[in-house]
């Protein structure tokens, strides 16, 4: 997607493959900087600092930290070596764990001296092969968007997002945002509602920011406005990301999901999900009971950072300084609140059925 | 209630009526301040910049500035000045109209002479009866958690808030905590969750901070986070207060009140709202279509104030340059959602009968 006008994906290799380069997405929205990944050691810094962070993003990223560290050391010691530094970057990440197992059983087969190679073209098919997954749910969740369109005969489309399951937090197009790019590409005049995803605010820094460098009409809103939006017709579709869909169709997604999903049923809105088949658990059933949530620090809900007026980062504490804070990270939504999901093979019904028809393989 | 171990309340007058003191809550959490309103100039100020807010507050505060403009000129003339003075700081405040109606209704049959020590004392007479509203409140209120309390034998009782409806908004014990207060004083364990209500974080700097300063225990969330606890039995009941409640029972209060009372809902949690009557608007019955939601501006999405390591207030920005934001005060949550309507005369049903039954004054 377009950064200052320019094409950009959040990595991309450098060809003469002496360093991967990626986006610093703590410095957003206020600073556009590029960061250079050479070593192995750098590139497991990217992800535990969240440099980078979204799970497709986490896993490209250290399948190219690998590539970088077979460069030095091709053995299956080294391969294992580099394989654990990065499984520790963040050990609850699914993507990352599947990512670099993939890259083991394609590499430890090879002999040495082809495995650099082989891994730092693994990783750019890896990047290729999420591409096309956002690609092919654009084009299923464009359809839902043209359907609304031609009912509104040329008014505007708005959508509604949480957090950021945007291209940021994948290689390009996104998740959650792919059909807005879609939409935005087949000239449906949409705009975006933004909730801003409070406590680390995820909405307001980078989907408002990726949003607006696309040039997609967007308006950040407080998590807390959704409800009322949707009351007065304001809304009429909710489009989110997942973290971990269940084989009922049950939803995690970031916190406050939930809510947005009963203002939708309760004022008839239709609310998607789109879910690429890699962060479907088909092992699990019920959300609620079966996944388990993370509990952050909860300085990210005592402390913000931002902009001051003469352009410094500053961090501040916005709560007393005795009181306790509790974070939660996620939420489950249940199925029954889910309108679809949309998934790189179509959208379809939240439910075991459909998801087991549609996925037969898994 | 208790601040630093001594009991205080929102405004209390100087007995040689040379002054009324007040806490400057734009300060909070951050500095406990006592600011001192000498003239009307400083009392339509304190409304004004918002050192005192909550409706309660709001009209008492007005009521002593009237008193503090009669003691220099209290003839017809000065008091119509006077009142148009503190009437132009909150143009949509209903108490404050009130509050300044009532006591020209007193003032304006006296001789000049007298004027001023009756409006000093009406004053007083106003705050008086704004306490007894609000204790009437919490003993009614304190019975239903009694009853959750003995039901869940000793554990601690959690109760979920959103906003400000405390007794910093009132003269003493608030509307919503008043209840929360009753059951402290009573010895029954209870813990709240404040939200912390983007986009003034009125619940974050000034809930937490009463409750604190009270010895109430409690944990501040993120606005996203109570349907998550609500999904896991973390909260035994919702109390909010109101702004604004129709003959309906529809309750108007701030922005995010509704997700809250959706989520409780889902969950058969009990939710009450703590509805002084002078909040109910008999005049209109459908929320949803016949009050006017306010739009304050975006810079309280965008921008967000709070206390640097170093303990400077600062003022960051949190969103991209140039994204949009939008900003909407209140919300409107449907009677059907509202378990029950704790009033002064006692907790009734939330819908048009109960309230006629209970106010047939009105």
């Amino acid at each position: 997607m377009r950064v200052n006008g320019e094409p950009f994906k959040s990595i991309w290799p450098e060809p003469d493959r002496s360093r991967v380069n990626i986006i610093d997405q703590t410095q957003l929205p206020h600073v556009f900087a590029v960061a250079h990944l050479r070593t192995l050691q750098e590139a497991a810094h990217a992800i535990k600092a969240m440099l980078v962070r979204g799970a497709p993003l986490i896993g490209v990223t250290a399948a190219y930290g690998l590539s970088l560290a077979l460069q030095k050391d091709a053995s299956d010691d080294g391969l294992r070596r580099a394989s654990e530094i990065l499984l520790a970057t963040r050990p609850t990440a699914v993507n990352l764990q599947w990512a670099l197992r993939e890259m083991a059983d394609k590499l430890l087969v090879l002999p040495q001296e082809q495995r650099a190679e082989a891994a730092w073209n693994h990783a750019g098919v890896l990047a290729e092969d999420d591409i096309r997954l956002c690609e092919a749910m654009g084009d299923h969740g464009l359809v839902l968007i043209e359907e609304i369109a031609r009912r509104k005969q040329g008014e505007r489309v708005n959508i509604l997002t949480h957090c950021n399951a945007g291209w940021l937090a994948t290689v390009d197009w996104g998740t959650a945002t792919a059909p807005m790019y879609k939409a935005q590409e087949a000239g449906i005049p949409i705009h975006v509602y933004v909730d801003e995803t409070r406590p680390r605010n995820q909405g307001a820094s980078l989907t408002a920011w990726e949003l607006g460098q696309h040039g997609v009409p967007h308006t950040v809103i407080v998590d807390n406005a959704g409800g009322h939006l949707m009351q007065h017709g304001l809304v009429d579709l909710v489009i989110v990301g997942t973290d971990r869909t269940t084989a009922s169709g049950d939803v995690c997604n970031k916190i406050g999901t939930y809510l947005k999903a009963l203002a939708a049923f309760d004022n008839d809105v239709p609310f998607y999900v789109c879910a690429p088949s890699p962060s479907i658990d088909f092992s699990i059933s019920d959300g609620l009971r079966d996944i388990p949530i993370e509990e952050r620090s909860p300085l990210e809900v005592t402390h913000l950072k931002g902009l001051t007026e003469d352009k410094r980062i500053e961090t501040i504490r916005i709560t007393p300084e005795n009181s306790e804070a509790l974070n939660y990270a996620f939420d489950v939504t249940p199925a029954r609140l889910v309108t679809g999901l949309i998934t790189e093979r179509g959208t379809i019904a939240a439910n075991a059925e459909a998801l087991a028809k549609t996925f037969p393989d898994r």
